[in-house]
């Protein structure tokens, strides 16, 4: 099987991360690779690390030039993809890297985004209960966000598996810069960002707060789900770090009964992989792989339970979802093309 | 006043911005500087950046070489200080940079250090209620660890101001790796933590956990606090970011009106600083200066408050700590000497 | 006394370290502060590592709000100095942080900025040769670029000590990000900075080498100097760190001599300090501080001189050269308000 | 094919490095992983990035371990690695990443590293003329390292293109910290090297001095090859970029003379890409891969071509090097199993 995939928004980060993982596709013909500003650049000037794409040349973003393809992504500003898609067509296999399709909400949308909902995918997190089935042989992917992929994959046995019913859960996620793209920001520049450490969205307004909540829902959270949601940036290009806590259902529950649980219930997840008793994620181990660490234990003394994640949000937080997602819905095997080692030291 | 001082563990991290910040102070001559494997070479050799003691050699950390001295800062392994203070008489002001004279509690020494309790000296953090005047005159001061610090100043207006009444508290402190010292530890190779974030002393077990309970009760914590902790290396080499949660004791407090609370309980201490509403602590901007950096807000959905503090570990977090309570202690104007603005970008 | 000092540019990065060093100073008293886009703005929303000037606003910079200051310290782009200068009249100390008035040569100029020369000012590295008289009771300084002080210093005593000659001199020089200032451009963004090295304005044509090269004919070179500076960006916000090799004009001179000469001609410098044998620059050692660190050796085999100079861009590269000019042109202690001491680790 | 292969001093970084990349080769079944004082541990707790062998354990390095495969990788300290491979027998292709055999000179090897020489075996650059013919078929190969791969790189077509001679080269090489393994030494630790540059091993005594000029003969030089280098740590774990400059044989040379000869001789290189002109190499972009990315240009003032090349100091700079040797001495095509794409930003 070949299949001819298109790029559209090649020149960010979500694209060149795309770009270097469909390189290693077995299944994957490169074709257009378009973009807004940088149309007309080759993508060598631009992401030289591409090495063998060096003398591409990037396309404007139409209709036309992404035509003709079996698979095309998005990776666009928000607000964005619903005209390209329609644009496409209903065969052509569309995975969304954007936030438009995520929330089956539209008062969730409306609050956090401000503008009017485009409507919903199907969610490109595999690993939730029953999503799988409904990624199988789909043309749509919303693929999640980052910090809702580490929120989630860390507290999702722990839902799922009855140890917290979903309230009252508290996230602080370390992040790299990275995931707010190659936006020209003064608080983006190295020389802010080095040797540094900086909270924001604090306070319940990071747009990825709602869509946590909706994952925490279709787990099985029993309760009304509550997220008190806090990213800090941290001074290194990729990675999340997230610790997760959240009240324990039945305050005797041991730091091994929980490390069961989890072992348990992530025993046949290709991506999600429990760390060793005692060894805690560290986002270097994950660095450019698929794969998203995980280790749980119980706080006695402050009833909860607490768990931590580590992924490098530009692969299994972005692109590498996505490609999971492609293989997913094409009847592929899904780990087909996606490393599963990082990067480290 | 011309104060004679002695650093015992001078080449140390903290031993270093002990010296950093003593000579820069206008009443202090700096007299023995000893260690334990660097005595007899130069410190010119080991901490470079000591330019003005380039010459001076280390000396053994033993009751002669203290001797002689109005002042001795101890920054020494746990375990060590009670012998060495006991052997320098009463009139001498000893500071201890290390835990041993922290906790009043017995119960929670054994618990998290492993052995006998030596007592407890008065504990230098002026900014708790009633600290001030215990500090003043006093020839003992058991200086806080660096995460107490922060998390206390973070969240101290909240609890002493009722917003908060110290139940469920769940902080999560992102740090570089000087706090950990100069220990030659794997996980502290820079190969290691550059690019990497990483958890450490999840689940309740990090010493600092006992300190920050004691000092949440000494702010006026009404309830039984507890407390979840979880501290993160970041790759930096300085700095504590500390995101503080905690629920709200009434649900409809504003934003606005907890910043009143903290606005009104900041107003007059020199060295935290509530910023401008809408600006987040960041660590670059308290880098080598003995300022906290604080602000807060409101998660409505959440029901929780959160603030945010930063802070140098080395300065604030220990040494300058330190230096601020030698300055209670002996009558001095207490912000003599202390730097208040950061090394940024 | 008393000095009123205005600074033009105060919310850039030169302009915020000036800012740092001045409220240090003990005769300082700091008036306007102007800036262009940030004007309006309080200065604890832009820079808020500057605490006690948190309430300060940004003003137009005219010559209206710079009138009224004993010294006027402008930190603006290249090419407006000139005319701000000529409006404040000839008995306020202006110290420019810009290049416009560095090079004497107008052709070089023109060669390496493309536009019309204004003239020279006393050039403020007072280590150099002659160089304090020049700056005593002037009114006008130049400062000297990053590259060319850490460059000069390291080179200066092996070339007015005869060691070598300026022929063929090769300078690699890593540096933070923080020398290019606040500017919003895609290579000075976190994510591309962080976990990479990347060298820029290769093969002679970067602004600061005709500076080096004016600066070695100063120091005594006695051939015609030819110099290939190379910049690499690394991942650290601030600091050079200035390799810099030339060919020895005695291949018999041993690292011994060669130490002995930059001893005796360092002797006396407040600023510059020949390291301890075998101890090389570190750029840590010198963060925040106003101190060049140097280093030097022989390499029989290649029949060169090689000097390492570490200094902080912001400090001894910009804004303390700056004040330590401002001293000396106002006939105060060349190292008032200076920090000699580094921000380490 | 499948090939049976064991790594000795799994658990080091080289170690580490070459397990992830011969775990996404498609000929290598992975056998015997040894160490010293890991043996007997689980390699997910020391490695965990390496997902795909947590669960295996190590075992001490001894011919018995290491009987029984096709091919053994030596990631061993200097001076072990000729015992081994002697017990191995002759028909086991040893790959050492160890200096021991290495130098053809014995004078040399005694000179840099006090010690008797070992021998040398087929050097593993298959760039170098010639060296592909000596690298097939062979059953001993001696890895080059990390800063002789760069910077020969970096100039093999100036001196095999005739531009440069070989005599007064000049290097200047920044690295990360990875190079140096994980050694517990306290100029390593994290804290030391965040936020920092320094110069080490400066004025000719780096062990790879002998090395490099060696290669040079190798390339062509035809002069007596002289060479100053320094090799600088900044803050990054990964990563070397050499800034390699040397005198024009012909001043007239010009820039666009010399890039059309590197592009000419890097034409069939499958991992040593020209950038396209104007792009200059950043070591973010071959984080990973095996490519080396080279850029040159002229210095007419000062008569000298600077060429600078970046690299994974781990991949192609030691374990992706490995691994090119393994597929060349064993038939495969070059490039099997070696990635090309890095992972940026």
């Amino acid at each position: 099987m070949v299949l001819r995939v298109a790029v559209a928004g090649a020149t960010g980060y979500a694209g060149g991360e795309l770009l270097r993982l469909l390189l290693a596709h077995p299944h994957v013909e490169i074709g257009a690779l378009t973009g807004a500003s940088s149309a007309g650049s080759r993508l060598g000037d631009v992401s030289p690390h591409l090495t063998p794409l060096a003398d591409r040349v990037i396309e404007a973003t139409t209709p036309e030039t992404l035509a003709g393809h079996d698979v095309v992504f998005l990776a666009l500003p928000h607000g964005t993809s619903a005209a390209v898609a329609e644009a496409l067509g209903p065969d052509v296999l569309v995975v969304d890297c954007g936030a438009d399709f995520r929330l089956t909400d539209p008062a969730a949308w409306e609050q956090f985004y401000g503008s009017p909902h485009a409507g919903s995918w199907p969610y490109g997190l595999p690993e939730l209960p029953g999503q799988r089935e409904l990624l199988a042989g789909t043309r749509r992917v919303a693929v999640p966000g980052c910090y809702p992929t580490a929120t989630t994959l860390a507290l999702l046995p722990a839902v799922a598996g009855g140890l917290v019913d979903g309230h009252d859960v508290v996230v602080v996620a370390a992040s790299g810069p990275s995931g707010a793209g190659k936006s020209l920001k003064p608080h983006l520049l190295g020389a802010e960002l080095m040797g540094s450490a900086s909270a924001y969205g604090v306070g319940g307004g990071h747009r990825h707060t709602p869509e946590i909540l909706q994952n925490l829902r279709v787990a099985g959270a029993t309760g009304t789900p509550t997220l008190s949601f806090t990213p800090v940036l941290v001074p290194m290009s990729r990675g999340i770090l997230a610790t997760c806590t959240a009240p324990l259902v039945d305050p005797e529950i041991t730091a091994e009964a929980a490390y069961a649980v989890y072992a348990e219930m992530l025993a046949d997840e290709p991506f999600v992989q429990l760390l060793p008793p005692g060894v805690w994620p560290q986002t270097q181990s994950v660095l450019g792989s698929n794969v998203v660490q995980v280790q749980v234990t119980v706080d006695r003394a402050a009833g909860r339970l607490v768990a931590v994640a580590a992924l490098d949000n530009l692969t299994k937080g972005t692109a590498g979802g996505a490609v999971q997602c492609m293989n997913l819905a094409l009847g592929l095997p899904e780990t087909t093309g996606l490393p599963r080692v990082g990067v480290a030291p």
